[in-house]
């Protein structure tokens, strides 16, 4: 949707057909066939490869000595344009393009030395998500592009929180695969002077919101277990206004009688509270346990 | 959480004192007193000032026909050195500060003439969440700025949000002051050269995923309602799924069987759906309608 909206925000007339990139491109050379327009396509085309260059062209005048850059990869052509350049410029520089584990169609491409059409499969990094490269770029990457790594979906979520929290920049997924393959490792290029392509900030703003409570949940800023208490009235109060006590935030609350393994004359509640980490979730435990609250279910 | 974090990144020892910026400053106070340290305050503090006048060079540097600068308020430092350095290189400047609508104690300091301590108020723009206001930027303020303007917490959230869309930029309350101001019309700046300044970005996490939760409810990309259906098996399944065609995704499905004023033989179902917007939610409604489920209480 972000995309959507950008693009009719700069006046373009858009219109979603099928599922994916290739049904999409499908709809519009048949759309260009129908009206006699100009089909432009994002990365089978030298021109637009060739302007992808370009990025190359900055990166040299910013950073001369730079000795790595690392692309994400869909279709190729932005990585095929800056390793072009790059490498022309300063053959020892190395170029590392990333690619979605779900969806490496540029891996597969290099190993039979032609594109290969993959099945489709969904990933978060959107704009890499091609099943087929071009083969205009593919000769260029073969020639100049030293290795393709891929990520996984949960090393681009943290990336993309990652450039939140550090760089205060959105980027989509696609813009995060670099920085997901430098933080896990996935590249050799320990003690040298590296470059990442941000590519670019469409990033779904509710799928922006979810990668940030994932990334609580991973770093315990988020908390969810269950409290089986006696079902007796101001039970409840008791446990909430203790919760408020030692410093949570209470974000969801449900109340299960009658199901799950309980006595009779026991109740069980879920929680999910607000925390400021592990220590904190420690502390509101042990106050619990402390004051007869019996913890399950702890995630 | 998300500044004691950066604080902690880069070496230093903090310790959470009281519940805001005054408890601290007297904690930091008694500390130096104790420890015989040196205290830095944050805005009372000639130096200080002249350290955030730089950014008013830059701003000359950078564009010498900038006709008016929007600045975020706290204790009144920042648009203290901006406006000195800015209305000396060129007085026919605009100099305008922005407060939250809660705590305006530049507003209420400019009225007196002097520091006024306000009563405590949360606002979400916590980096000028100040109650009294720094008399050494005050006799700055008096001289060099022309207005001070207000901007309430939904239109600090907006700004926060569109920042985020349109700029790629996570800002914080403070530093989405001036946007808020800007775009809501509070200050007259029509046909100008504007420069805003985006003053800090370390946000919480969670309190960007809620503004943005709010945001996306506000665009109507996503929807809260109630559907009365016939209590019999396969109803709900018919229901997600008919939802499910119509493109929208279901995040919370909530099932109330006997509360409500609903006939014997009828249950209600709560949902939280997610949409491409406001077309979309009506043209959901329409469908679920003509095929005799009842909605109620939209939201």
């Amino acid at each position: 949707m972000a995309k959507v909206e950008a693009c009719r925000n700069y006046g373009a007339e858009t219109e979603m057909v099928g599922v994916d990139f290739e049904d999409a491109l499908n709809a519009a050379r048949a759309h260009v066939e129908e009206t006699g327009g100009t089909f432009i396509h994002p990365y089978e085309d030298q021109l637009v490869v060739a302007g992808q260059g370009t990025i190359g062209l900055e990166i040299h005048e910013q950073n001369p000595d730079l000795e790595a850059v690392i692309v994400p990869v869909g279709g190729g052509g932005l990585i095929a344009g800056i390793a072009l350049v790059l490498k022309t410029l300063n053959p020892k520089i190395r170029i590392i393009g990333v690619q979605a584990e779900a969806l490496s169609s540029m891996k597969a491409a290099l190993e039979k030395s032609k594109p290969i059409r993959l099945p489709r499969a969904a990933t978060i990094a959107d704009g890499i998500a091609v099943r087929t490269v071009g083969a205009t770029p593919l000769e260029l990457i073969k020639r100049y592009v030293d290795e393709i790594v891929t990520v996984n979906e949960g090393e681009i979520a943290k990336a993309v929180l990652l450039l939140l929290e550090i760089e205060k920049t959105v980027a989509e997924g696609a813009a995060a695969a670099p920085l997901a393959a430098l933080v896990n490792d996935k590249v050799a290029v320990k003690n040298m002077d590296v470059g990442l392509i941000v590519s670019g900030g469409n990033i779904d703003m509710n799928l922006i919101s979810r990668i940030i409570e994932k990334g609580l949940i991973q770093d315990s800023r988020l908390t969810r277990f269950s409290v089986v208490l006696p079902d007796r009235p101001g039970t409840l109060a008791r446990l909430s206004q203790r919760i408020g006590e030692l410093g949570a935030n209470i974000l969801h609350i449900a109340h299960s009688r009658g199901f799950g393994q309980m006595a009779i004359g026991e109740t069980e509640v879920e929680l999910i509270l607000e925390t400021t980490g592990p220590e904190h979730i420690q502390r509101i435990h042990r106050a619990l346990t402390g004051e007869k609250f019996k913890i399950k279910d702890e995630t």
